[in-house]
């Protein structure tokens, strides 16, 4: 594989013609949070950049949950890795997915054939983390990639459909219960869209749907929701889901799921044709197969200046890296990997130059979860919110977030729509 | 199945409640142009509709060659049918494939069971038709339906991706070689939309690629584009894809198509990894297993009235219907199936009514076809149009057409975008 992607060889020429081929390789591995800005870090440095991901797109994955209740577009949170570096000459994309790492070789095995690298950056970030559960991945639902959000949106919207055909109320009722599994954020945003997706847009669509056939679990593991947050908030957050119907169920943990029956531990049992589950992620597999030690959840150890002990020209940042702060694992949140994929680049750059590499502080810039309409908890420092307050600030943290002004307008329109006309833009099944 | 949709029965009730179970039951097959046209004309008659169709959303197809080629997204050209036919109260709807008629029963047969009805509309469009040549379907690519659109803009964007990554010059020729089959609207669409997502947006994304590396054949059996325009219009788009270098080629008939390889009718071979196939489309298989007379591309013959001959209960009407006008077929368009549908529900009640029924008389609301930005064609009964003027009209007759104000808001929105800034909203790879 050519570091810089070019048909017959044609761009290679140019490469060496203004210096290129001189240049270091970064090989950067994921274009989530981390990798994005640990590119963007690297904008100005004198160094080649090869940018890989599996998908042709950045996403913002805190909206998801928005695309699997027909909310938003898939559009309208992703964007297309090359239209957001377009401006950068020094870097390159592949879109593949990286097989294997040697690290004593320093390449990286891809379809298309190896990739030498001078320096690397591992930005592989997260995936659902099942625990080894039977069923659970295979006739539930995990929400990490466009490709999850959708079939959740399908099978959601299908349910109704087929409710609308079936004259049996045992076959109804399991079809219309929705089990979300995992207190944390996801789990509680996801469970109160789900609510409103059916209390304020579907009742319209079926008429003779009663609020009574409609079950939605949420369940989780331990004895409180959105464990980051302070005690209060996590007592609104609940008191929120519970004026939206939402069921929560504290201290019930899932042993198994066969795509009709949800069993529980200990035993008991209930039907939910839908298993969201939201009960945890793990880093990428890929982190598996580095050779490295790994901490709780496939994490990679690192150093504080986020380099793989013994191999100072790999970084390993966001998920896939376990680094302690004040005795507390780093959290896998997206600003934790913006963070560190800033840093990266920036000692990347130190080590070029023989500079000292400075350590990696993580600044939590807060927390928001929001429930439904005029509804969310936030938290900054000591400082919290709830309600229409904190929901004005969840949307605009959002906003402001979401790359591309495009994406921006559109996503504020379709919101604006919603919010004043009780309507989902994206009610469609396109596949089955 | 019950006529209305109902869990457990408890909408049965009801609909007995206010009479409903005295009404007949009109069954409409189908919820494109058509049928819900003709849904819409029983809005006020005494009878209960149902609707059924495979998908759960109506579809604008005269756009969906932009879904295909990254302009638009799938929501912008679908609406949820329960969301268009939500205040009609004697309509249900059914997402279901219907199976078979039963002609002498009067019912329906639907996965989840039997549907009788009274009356029976027949609107179950077109599908594309491939005349049994070899890999044709399996390999290329059709343009019906969302799933459709969806797979040809993963796979057109996926054949950039994989051309980065080679250093083969044949290999890189064959990606990016692209076949559309077909020089009637859809084609020289289609062709024309290929060409400006390549030459306007991917080369942004792609600073490597040179417009010769790129080749877009339009490959048409006949001797001439657009056969329904008037022969000036039909040299004007040959002129407008010529100079968006789309290579149009007269009398050339694929007889094959195995993925990697285009064979032409003769003999002649050449390296593509894309074959679009816009050449033409036939009437429903359901139509075939209808037990009725069948004409050209398998459309059922009806009587001026729309009805089947010998069958004044059954209405067949649209793509699925064939009736000659002046010797000569209704067309399989969009403009005849809505006209159709409007005559079918208008004479249904006629029958109940026992009044005479009216025939079906076809007015031609004139022609239209985009080349790209700025250049149209268009025809107007004997007033013809090309370039600006043409391509405003274009944009004007579809975006009143489009179904819902959000649709329009935010087609508008992502066509003056795109036209202004040169992009493409949707250009994700969503699956491979």
């Amino acid at each position: 594989v050519a570091a810089r992607g070019a048909p017959g060889g044609g761009a290679d020429a140019a490469a060496s013609a203004d210096g290129d081929g001189l240049r270091p390789v970064v090989a950067i591995v994921g274009a989530g949070f981390g990798g994005l800005r640990a590119a963007r870090a690297l904008a100005q440095a004198p160094v080649r950049v090869v940018l890989i991901d599996r998908h042709n797109h950045h996403l913002f994955q805190p909206l998801l949950y928005q695309v699997a209740t027909a909310g938003l577009a898939p559009a309208d949170i992703a964007q297309p890795v090359r239209s957001i570096l377009a401006g950068q000459r020094n870097l390159d994309f592949h879109m593949a997915e990286v097989q294997a790492v040697d690290l004593g070789r320093r390449t990286l095995k891809l379809p298309a054939g190896d990739l030498a690298y001078d320096y690397l950056i591992v930005a592989a970030g997260g995936q659902t983390n099942d625990f080894g559960l039977a069923g659970v991945l295979r006739h539930g639902f995990g929400l990490k990639d466009l490709q999850d959000a959708l079939r959740l949106r399908n099978h959601l919207l299908y349910q109704f459909e087929l409710a609308a055909q079936t004259d049996d109320r045992r076959e109804c009722a399991a079809l219309l219960t929705f089990t979300v599994v995992g207190g944390g954020p996801t789990g509680v945003e996801c469970a109160g869209a789900i609510s409103e997706l059916v209390r304020l847009v579907l009742v319209r669509d079926y008429p003779w749907l009663d609020q009574a056939d409609v079950c939605i679990w949420l369940l989780e593991a331990a004895d409180r929701l959105l464990p980051a947050f302070a005690p209060p908030l996590q007592r609104a957050a609940w008191q929120m889901l519970g004026r939206r119907h939402v069921h929560v169920r504290f201290n019930a943990a899932v042993d198994a799921f066969d795509g009709a029956t949800v069993t529980l531990r200990g035993g008991e049992t209930f039907p939910s044709r839908t298993l969201i589950w939201a009960a945890g992620i793990r880093a990428a597999d890929l982190l598996n197969r580095l050779g490295a030690e790994q901490a709780r959840l496939g994490r990679v150890v690192v150093t504080p200046t986020l380099q793989l002990p013994g191999r100072p020209e790999v970084f390993v940042i966001g998920d896939a890296a376990y680094l302690e702060q004040d005795g507390q694992p780093v959290p896998m949140v997206a600003p934790a990997a913006i963070q560190q994929g800033r840093l990266a680049g920036e000692n990347l750059q130190r080590l070029l130059r023989r500079e000292a590499l400075k350590p990696f502080v993580y600044r939590d810039p807060g927390l928001l979860a929001t429930i439904g309409r005029n509804d969310a908890v936030a938290q900054f420092g000591r400082r919290t919110f709830r309600g229409f307050l904190a929901w004005v600030l969840w949307l605009s943290v959002h906003l402001v977030q979401l790359i591309g002004f495009r994406n921006r307008l559109v996503v504020l329109i379709n919101w604006a729509w919603d919010y004043f006309f009780y309507d989902r833009a994206s009610r469609l099944i396109t596949s089955r």
